[in-house]
């Protein structure tokens, strides 16, 4: 097996993905994804972007402090600002990657970046220059790449690898690509550039046209990209990026064509899945290859009688090998906090402090008190929503009481603390939701607009637990609330809770896209 | 514009959309969306598969009654019965087409059909010739075909071409397929088979791998397709069928590359979204390609910027060409029947009675009384909710009270209607819908388990209805119910509600699968 038959996988569910609206997430949360897509074995994770927001920059300083087994990386534009400040999140990291960007479509330079091609080169070959002072892995992308004139590309990949970029990566950033298109694109430029066998090349492609997967596969089949840049559940701006499990698992299922190695331990597919899902509060469509809810199910009796005659007759992959497993009881009431806490390590989840596994455990006793079956879902949900109220939260959910009754207006009373203070409030609505938005805006006054409200069972059985996605919009912020709890009517009041403490705290940040 | 240059759109949701667990719909709903395919502009709605169940039968029958635009199609095995039994569904249809298919992959013909090739050849020559004593458009699929042999496809092919089949259609049954190799397997197909011009040749490809798309479109651009079988939102088994609107505006965003024309009506696309995904309850993820909430959205700083100097920096399409509007306030509670009825008509709904329009209409003004705007999505979902209570339903929500108050059991009153008879119970659980549940389990005791939770919004604002979708499952059967309202607990008694009826309902159905 040669070295180049391997295909490095590069996440950026931390970065891109982050970027859809709403799915802006907490160091803690980072740290918790980043310590799953290790053991998903991920090659290079992108943390973020250091020089969008001082978060941003925290959350990659304790990623690239924890990380041992895959490159952590930091998205830098292309000036000296940007990457010395990703050299400083990444200096903890045993393996760290600088990711620089500039735009190289007509589009894009003339109207975001008002610069001159000429201006755009230099300052590519002087942002890698500057990268290679503080790490020898260096990642250069053409932004908008596809839509690029290919002398001019030629011109800047040919100039920034000669200044020591180690990976180009070639974004399809509005997703306009198609395979033959992209993949013959990306082979011009690395038969045209001389030196193009001194760099890694790699395929970003987003989802517009419902083509990232086929798109990435062609860069690496007709273009020769050997990296290929993804995100769990194809999380990310508009359609989102190429999805990590249908990429892995086309490349994995039809190995007699691709014929690639892959690090990935596709064993971890589905519960990283879930894990991205229940902390940015995106749910997954049942209809989604690998990882909806669907994807294994066979509903229909003619299939049922050809699955019970031999399974490959309608499924060309095991359910099993990607994580799905039937609902497993885990833990019980009368486990206890060893039982609890090793469990928690089983599932990558290391709270901070002895105090916080108490917490976490005190409130795992009183679910089980309620829920005679305790699943995996449960305990992560339990520690999300832990981590929301350490008592560093300003606004935190107490109690509540609603009725109603069809006929009369429902009516909701909720306790909560408003920066450690409580406070108590009454209001009425159309619904008990809404009663009870009505009653907490009567205290804050946020006036956010609520863009989108779902709840989704974690497990099956009236017995589960229900995860209610806010998402609000302030002043152009766009938030996601996300709480958990037996009774839907309280999830949504942690969710709203949760979504407003996300607008008080008042991070600005860069978003910027490949 | 020579007509070699028209692609075929053939629609699938209401056969091969349908077989998703949970997706079945009554002949009402069927005929609600038939009508919206026709607005979209489809070529061939294939409406079911008659042979499968009474309940089938009528839906197409009732469906060829109704559509003037487009084909008609009813999928059969390849046996007379089946075929017999579509063309009499078929018979009131102006254009009508039967579609029959029998497995071609050794792995299919051995394990699942258990005959030989030799009887293979002979039943699929023997169906095609059959059907055509009842139209002369008749299209042939050999399922599994992209997992035949080569050499027995040619030999069944061409024999069936000679038989008069006038559509081949290339089944990627089990979402194997990989562009450049499905593409190319169908070119081989149409270069050897001697009388392949006296067919059009299709694709039907499945999204297991996350390419349906590319591999629909490797099929017309390598392969010579000219015919594309889909489903709104890739609705379908598994991770679901080629997606209708991605597809589509693949086609028309590179008509650059692809060149082709296509009869649809990209304006219609939004509103077949919603009405397919409100009708089967199978919500779609934010970040789907084109109908996904966050399809058009950009939500990161540089991306507005870049949006603002120039819209097409990161839009390849317009929101607005594909139906995507801010919500439209279309009726307040000053609007009158006349124009209600109107609405109803410009949304495509027609109520067969004035008594039924009647029953809406107080409904409608029932929900102005509580909710100040309505919009379309508020009167598809009240029409949805009101078909499923014309009197004809075996059990019927009624009305409810419920109360729960922290540190105690939530507590729930259900009134609902046994064949026309009210009954009235009571109930606990660990929240408000738990406790409904239980409640109307201690009257109908149906022992179902309860798959899927999940509740969506269906417009923004706390003032919005919330749509509730239950999966249950019972003996081997599943069923989505779905219900409304602007209280989520009463939409969540509505839902079970729903299921138990459809579960109520006897109706047995085979479900082939292509």
């Amino acid at each position: 097996m040669s070295a180049s038959n391997k295909l490095i996988i590069f996440d950026t569910t931390l970065r891109d993905g982050e970027q859809s609206p709403g799915a802006s997430m907490t160091k803690d949360e980072k740290i918790r994804i980043a310590r799953q897509l290790e053991r998903l074995k991920v090659d290079v994770i992108e943390a973020g972007f250091a020089a969008a927001s001082q978060g941003d920059f925290e959350s990659i300083q304790a990623i690239a402090g924890i990380i041992k087994d895959a490159t952590v990386c930091s998205l830098s534009r292309a000036n000296d600002r940007d990457i010395a400040r990703a050299a400083e999140a990444l200096a903890p990291a045993e393996r760290k990657r600088i990711h620089t960007f500039i735009a190289t479509s007509p589009l894009h330079m003339e109207k975001k970046l008002r610069m001159t091609p000429d201006q755009v080169f230099e300052q590519a070959k002087q942002a890698v220059r500057f990268a290679r002072n503080f790490t020898d892995d260096v990642e250069f992308s053409p932004e908008d790449g596809s839509r690029s004139d290919v002398d001019f590309l030629c011109r800047v990949i040919e100039a920034v690898i000669a200044e020591g970029a180690t990976t180009i990566n070639f974004a399809d950033t509005v997703g306009y690509g198609v395979p033959e298109l992209y993949g013959t694109m990306l082979r011009t430029l690395r038969e045209r550039i001389p030196n193009s066998d001194k760099a890694v090349w790699s395929v970003h492609c987003h989802n517009d046209l419902g083509m990232a997967v086929a798109n990435s596969l062609a860069g690496v089949m007709i273009g020769g990209a050997r990296q290929i840049e993804c995100t769990i559940n194809g999380l990310g701006e508009r359609a989102g990026n190429t999805a990590l499990e249908e990429v892995v698992m086309a490349i994995k299922t039809r190995r007699d064509y691709f014929n690639f190695d892959l690090g990935i331990d596709i064993s971890q597919i589905v519960a990283t899945s879930r894990l991205v899902s229940q902390i940015t509060g995106f749910a997954v469509q049942p209809n989604k290859a690998v990882v909806g809810a669907n994807a294994f199910a066979h509903a229909s009796g003619i299939h049922q009688d050809g699955v019970l005659k031999a399974r490959d007759t309608y499924e060309i992959m095991r359910a099993e090998d990607v994580g799905w497993a039937a609902n497993k009881i885990v833990l019980g009431k009368l486990s206890g906090r060893n039982a609890f806490k090793q469990r928690l390590e089983e599932l990558g989840i290391s709270l901070e402090s002895e105090a916080e596994v108490n917490a976490a455990f005190a409130r795992f006793k009183e679910l089980a008190d309620r829920k005679s079956e305790i699943f995996d879902e449960d305990i992560m949900a339990l520690v999300a929503d832990e981590a929301q109220s350490q008592g560093n939260e300003y606004y935190q959910f107490v109690s509540l009481s609603q009725q109603s009754e069809t006929g009369e207006k429902p009516r909701a009373n909720v306790v909560f603390s408003i920066d450690g203070k409580e406070s108590r409030c009454a209001g009425e609505g159309n619904g008990p939701v809404d009663a009870i938005v009505n009653a907490i805006e009567s205290k804050t006054a946020s006036g956010a607009e609520l863009l989108l409200f779902s709840v989704n069972a974690i497990t099956t059985g009236t017995q589960s637990q229900g995860e209610v996605t806010m998402r609000l919009s302030k002043a152009g912020r766009i938030v996601n609330g996300v709480g958990a709890d037996l009774d839907i009517v309280v999830a949504s009041a942690k969710a709203y809770l949760s979504a407003l403490n996300k607008l008080h705290s008042k991070t600005e940040k860069l978003n910027p896209q490949l």
